[in-house]
């Protein structure tokens, strides 16, 4: 906390606070170049972003407004807060006051997979356009190659994460339900600066700090599509965490929010009170079989799709495709981009289609669910280089003994 | 917690579990006559609820799938979780199979103000219908009064919460920082049951626990529609605590979630260290003034435009309109509804169209930003009864001694 703390006091002291793009210029042209090169290649020539997510991608703050972008211009409408200024920042009371003229005969992008359908209708109709086109999709593609500036930003969230992860040992008492140790990770993690917001594209997914799962609570489905599952302490919102009391031959997989920066690593580490069957040790380290055979693979060009045969591959040969994944439900990827949000692309699933680029984040994760013992698996985040995955969760990765 | 897990428990052992409805059949009914009679009103013939929170309100549970419900059927088309069972219960692996012959000729409603623009686009198309009615809106509706049921829920999370707000002081250190605080009420709320999850309607705002302002950051605008403001830790989440220390003379206002049910109240108490302004004082005993004339005058048939005049008559006659619900940036209404979601209807606000009915449940927040000093003014959570708002935040009002 000290650390974000400090970071806000500095910068609040100066009289950038106001400015509305918090971003370093050259920073911020190397996104808007990202976006512009991303509409071009999806036929939009103007673009509307209303969602904070890329509001924060393309100005370093979340405000309530639209971005209007061109191939040569950028104007911020801000409607909420007060008091902003820069270069043209423009205060509206409504979308209807938004200068559409730049537009012209081009077609309009609007975030169509990211708003709300009554929000984009009505953008649509201020801007006098009956078929946008899908916004949504060029943002998607852009801020899937992070910058260098975001990569730091990421491997900064992972180094808090870590730091926490490697005290989690010490916030164990025997007893302890599952929910009480994931209340202290937690709480220790919220003291070392996390965030607690915990960004999911869509509206369908939903998760208040993340999963901590013991024992057979693993094989509960959940309706969420995350690689595990748990109950959860309410119906109100069923995953993870059910009040399991967590003994001895169970494990305990924590995958809690690591968002640090405004930007997150997604990271698992399993732990295990006492000892557990050599079925979940053997899976447990087929999935750190799969994490160094995919590092290599990891190189740019590299289809998604590949990544996740050659994981199906090693788990075949090992024999744990029942336990793959799930067991009496099964996730059907193994990875996926993380950055702002924890579901960005690119997927690393079966029918995916997209391909590895360099700057690329992804968070792998080969997990196994075995009946009478639990979850099993390592999770990283990983930046995509020319010579393959370089980790950015550094954490030992053997299954951790709590007491 | 214990309260949660139990309660997890003793429904779990029981085959039930798997029953996708979780609610006993006569409640059942109630909502979708509620909703039925709300699609009625608004002229909307069947209607496909898609998103978790009407789907919470109809079940029970949270579940991935749709429901159709028309004037005398409803059925449950589930993707995921696996496993679950009942009258009417279809599994399906896309919208596309779901049978909408039951729409015939009529109005197909789809959740416009809640889905995502190219959900509701699929869905259409699956349906064959081009200009959807708005769900939404009669959702809203109809979940804006509450069963005896669904009070009963917000009752309970009212205690719970109250329990907590009791215990604040307690918490409480010389030197703090706000966020430090908000960590620690946020860490006993968990432990005392708190789920987490903070629901909000609308893509635009973003909370995690809620809000522990402290001093002058109370003045500082945030861009989320909330009551109050704070800088935040950091400007990818602008709202709350931003790390000032705890100091004499300043207020500490607090505004934490209270989901520990799957349905919400929305209570504010203020803390101090130390002596504050008189100026302070004054308009804290504005706000509890507000709420007594409130309290008697929301009655069902009431308009909530003319609750929100005569808190504004009460506020000028003290002479406190400069500070009333914010200083550099003021927020245009005084309370709103509450249950699965921070944001319900009735609105009390100047342009509000809204009117009292028996069994809405709505939170009322005069507050006021005093420079120098910080936030002050009371937020209870009440139930609209023939004889005025019958209170579910009970505890004393008046600001609460740190040390």
């Amino acid at each position: 906390m000290k650390r974000n703390s400090e970071h806000f006091f500095s910068r609040s002291r100066r009289s950038e606070e106001f400015e509305l793009v918090l971003l370093p210029s050259e920073e911020t042209e190397r996104r808007l170049g990202r976006v512009r090169a991303a509409m071009a290649s999806h036929g939009i020539s103007a673009g509307l972003v209303s969602g904070n997510v890329s509001k924060f991608y393309l100005t370093g703050r979340v405000f309530v407004g639209w971005i209007l972008i061109t191939s040569d211009t950028v104007t911020y409408y801000v409607r909420r807060p007060v008091e902003l200024r820069g270069e043209n920042v423009v205060y509206v009371r409504k979308p209807e006051e938004i200068d559409f003229s730049c537009v012209g005969d081009g077609v309009l992008g609007l975030e169509l997979d990211t708003a709300i359908y009554s929000v984009v209708e009505r953008l649509g109709k201020a801007a006098g356009v009956t078929s946008p086109g899908n916004l949504s999709v060029a943002l998607r593609d852009a801020r899937s190659v992070k910058t260098a500036m975001e990569i730091e930003l990421i491997a900064q969230s992972g180094r808090m994460q870590e730091n926490v992860y490697r005290h989690i040992p010490g916030l164990y008492r025997p007893g302890m339900s599952d929910l009480e140790f994931q209340i202290e990770i937690e709480h220790l993690s919220r003291l070392s600066g996390c965030l607690g917001q915990f960004r999911i594209a869509g509206d369908s997914m939903e998760l208040f700090m993340g999963n901590v799962i013991a024992g057979d609570n693993a094989d509960n489905p959940t309706p969420y599509d995350f690689a595990m599952g748990g109950a959860g302490a309410d119906p109100s919102l069923p995953v993870g965490a059910d009040g399991t009391i967590i003994t001895d031959g169970m494990t305990v997989m924590v995958d809690v929010n690591g968002n640090y920066t405004g930007y997150m690593t997604d990271m698992t580490r399993v732990y295990k009170a006492g000892e557990i069957s050599a079925l979940a040790e053997k899976a447990h380290h087929c999935s750190m079989e799969i994490l160094r055979a995919l590092e290599k693979m990891g190189v740019p060009g590299t289809k998604a799709s590949e990544m996740y045969e050659e994981a199906e591959r090693i788990v075949k040969s090992h024999d744990l495709h029942a336990y793959f994944m799930g067991h009496r439900q099964h996730a059907g990827f193994i990875g996926h981009g993380v950055g702002i949000e924890i579901n960005e692309a690119p997927v690393i699933a079966p029918r995916s289609r997209d391909v590895l680029a360099e700057g690329n984040v992804i968070a792998i994760e080969p997990k196994f669910v075995v009946p009478g013992t639990g979850a099993v698996g390592v999770e990283n985040t990983y930046v995509v280089t020319a010579s393959g995955l370089k980790c950015l969760t550094n954490m030992p990765e053997e299954i951790i003994e709590l007491h």
